[in-house]
Parts: C-alpha cells; structure tokens; sequence
C-alpha cells in the first residue's frame, strides 16, 4: 500500500501497522594494490562461487564506507591496508544496490577468510580476466590499469540503470 | 538476535523468523547553480523547519543517485536542472545515512513543493548562512564558493564518524 503523505508502495505490517522502508543498499570494498599487483579473493559462496572479485560486502549501521571496505577485507581476506582514496562509484539501480570501492595499499599477510576459497596477488598479464565474478570488478580493473598508465586517478561515476548496459561496455 | 552464519544483531520477526536487516541510507540531492546565485529551499516540515536546505532527500529502489537527486528536485522546488557532476559526500555513520549532492545548473522557472515554504536564489553574500538546516549544507556550500574562486571542482568526500566534528570544520 501506499502510505499517506507518501509518493511510493511500502510493505506495512497487517498487525502494527509498521512501515517496512527498503532503500538501495551500498556495497563497500577495496581495489588492493601491492607494488604492480592487484589482491583478488575467490567466492567461497554463492552467488558466483569460484570466481574472483574484491573483498566487498554490505555497509552496515553506523559505519563510513571507508571502515565497511577495511571491515570486509578483514574478514574476507584477513588482511589490513591503508586506504589511498575512494575511486569508483557503480548505481546499479536495477538490483537497487550502489558499489563504492577504494584504492588501498595492502600492509599486512593474507589468507583466505571463511567465505573465501583463495586469495592471489597478480599483475595486469595473469589477472583471471574471464573468471571474474561480476562486471562491476572487471570494468574497475580496467579504469585502474588504464589510470596507472596515465598516471591520474580521478574518482569516477558509473551510472548502469540497466543490466544490458555491461555487453557495451 | 544475531542469526546462524552471522556477526551482527539484526532484527528477526518472532512469528515467521523473516530477518530485516537495516542498511545505512542514501541521501542525494542538488546543489542548483544559476549564474552566480545557488538555489536554496525553505523546509516546511520537521525536522528544521523554516531553514533553508537543498533539495534533496532519501534515494528510492531501482534509482540511480543521479535520478534521485533530479526527482528531489522536481518534489521539493518544481524545477528542471542538468546534472553537471557528483559533487560531494559526507558519510554521517553517526546516523547511518551518506549523503551525496550533485552540481545542476537550474533550466526552468521553480516555485515552492508541497513540503516546502519558500525557494529563493541567493549569492555567496546573501546566503542565510545562520539559518541553513544542516552542517552537510554549510560544508558544502562552503567547498562550492571556494572551489569557484579556484576554478576547479575535485569529487570531495568526509567521513563524519561523530556528530562533535562538525563543531571543528
């Protein structure tokens, strides 16, 4: 139903009368470099299990999107960095979801959390370009190695409202 | 509850163990340019009624942050504009809310929403600077006019950990 006062369709609860609100949900993570090397985690879970992807999860309550990507790499890949900035930014408002990843310089060992299968460092050449798990990875692994080059990395903006938008890109 | 395979408490249903999970929210908006002036509105609800903010507001499913910011714009102040560039984000973790506001250049008359008392067009002079509804409107106003005088506008992101740092900014 739609609320009073209210422009959109809510869940409401047929007992209390408590309005369910969904909003976008932000998925943090971190593009983690180590000298010319590039940190991938491989997905213990599905969806898209066994492919590669950052660590990157779900913002939770009160924390800034900086300390959900060092928080998900911790977990995911055990690992501490130092953040350099935040770089890229995905709407994907077909799935309602909006992915903030940043540049971060890895500063400690790593090991594979317990949704994780592996975790390896590689270089433009041995990135496992055709086992990435999701389009939101490759296109900002692209932005990365194509920024290196021109040495310049400018925050940048997708915005995919539609999911046929990744086969032109 | 804290449910199986999970690090956080989260909000679980005592009849049928539907688990609501609560995620930080997005708030988008315009910062509205005509020549030199900034277009302004007066809020007409609570909270910080009468002071004067961007349009702007909670981003809804399936929008992009730009879509959300342009359809704030049309509820709040009755206005067209053109996106020029995501501006600024504030990460008010405090509250769990990330604020993101665009530069738009206004290409239509405006009047006051339904919500709204007043819309006006002011100059860095005439800006109600003691009567702005909310410290993320003051900052960025702020970084605008001193970006302006630079003549370089640079994607700008704060984390706002705690609510006592805007004292200090």
């Amino acid at each position: 139903m739609t609320p009073p006062d209210d422009t959109q369709q809510r869940h409401v609860c047929r007992s209390c009368g408590h309005i369910h609100y969904e909003n976008p949900k932000i998925v943090c993570g971190c593009l983690i470099k180590s000298g010319d090397d590039i940190l991938l985690c491989k997905r213990g879970i599905e969806p898209r299990k066994n492919l590669w992807t950052f660590p990157a999860g779900y913002l939770e309550r009160f924390e800034t999107t900086l300390e959900g990507a060092k928080r998900e790499t911790r977990e995911e890949v055990l690992a501490e960095v130092e953040i350099d900035r935040l770089y890229v930014q995905f709407d994907l408002s077909y799935i309602s979801q909006i992915y903030q990843f940043y540049i971060a310089q890895l500063i400690s060992p790593f090991a594979p959390g317990h949704e994780t299968l592996d975790v390896q460092l590689f270089n433009e050449n041995s990135i496992p370009w055709d086992e990435l798990a999701f389009p939101v990875i490759r296109k900002s692994l692209e932005a990365y190695f194509s920024d290196t080059k021109r040495g310049e990395f400018k925050f940048r903006h997708f915005e995919i409202p539609d999911r046929t938008i990744w086969t032109r890109m």
